[in-house]
């Protein structure tokens, strides 16, 4: 996806080797058109599925998630890494590792919202070593229901997640693959799109 | 906005006097046609606001403000209740207390997403006693911006946030306002719209 390579050529910072910065347009600002436009792409790659709902992880997840499932006409639901007073339903657990915040995680959907037949498109900010997106899959099969596929703003593809999740036959479509950011440049697998 | 109010009166649940649960569409479930709605409505009510960014705080703010922002042509930027490895910035920090969590959080955002001449719309999900809003509130004028209005798409007007806001001359403009859960049954405050 062009634009969005494009956005990250530009705005994007390779922190380290393996850490992209995408805070200006993705995980804490937002721009809403460019949003919209992923949101479509995610349509159009996914369209012929039969989705019935789009899950995602709070919070930067949300934005993409909600953009796609709008095009979908159907619910999206997130991921929450903590439990509230208001979250008191039976819960679809499953824990995830952060790289970036050094942290285990107990993320949890209420049962209610993952049923058995639901076709579910995961949607994600960021795919690396693939703990978040483990997560997810494991919260739509405790629910009998079924992963239609992957959906990835930006892939590490340096990291071991994409080829994992593919070693198990799940599909991943991500939006930008990057291949390094080794000394502070940002390049792209090579791809036919 | 009575698509809202509709919305709340089908799917919510009053779960005690002051704690009503909305998680099928607003903040565990998403009706991503709704967020359109709500932000076409807030776009109406603060369109000649000459607004620069729509701030708002993790997690259940993002799908309204994203939406929001997307009406006005401006960058969302969400506040963040944790620290991550890729957020490293000098952050414009302050403290709110979540009833429904219970807990004392540090919000904070980049001084690099909120500057001195901006005008800011700052857009949240629940209005109840006012805390995410203050912090929000102080996050802005810390940067020496300019607070332009509070969008808020269910407040509880039973609580006092509202009123503290308002005395204080910020300008509230709430989609729905309830006025009572007590015994299970939500009650809206009548008013002109």
């Amino acid at each position: 996806m062009d634009l969005l390579k494009n956005k990250i050529l530009s705005e994007g910072i390779a922190l380290s080797d393996n850490v992209l910065k995408v805070d200006k347009f993705l995980n804490h600002q937002i721009d809403p058109e460019l949003m919209v436009e992923i949101g479509k792409e995610f349509y159009e790659r996914f369209k012929d599925d039969k989705i019935t709902k789009v899950l995602t992880l709070e919070s930067s997840g949300i934005a993409p998630a909600v953009m796609t499932a709008l095009n979908f006409n159907v619910p999206a639901v997130f991921a929450r890494k903590r439990k509230s007073l208001t979250f008191t339903n039976d819960l679809l657990s499953a824990q995830v590792f952060s790289y970036t915040k050094q942290e285990t995680n107990m993320i949890s959907v209420s049962n209610q919202f993952i049923k058995p037949g639901d076709n579910i498109l995961i949607i994600d900010d960021f795919l690396a070593n693939g703990e978040a997106a483990a997560a997810l899959i494991s919260i739509v099969e405790q629910a009998d229901a079924r992963v239609a596929g992957l959906g990835i703003v930006i892939e590490k593809s340096f990291q071991s997640g994409a080829s994992i999740l593919k070693s198990k036959n799940y599909r991943v479509e991500s939006l930008a693959r990057v291949q390094s950011l080794t000394d502070g440049t940002i390049t792209f697998v090579e791809d036919a799109e």
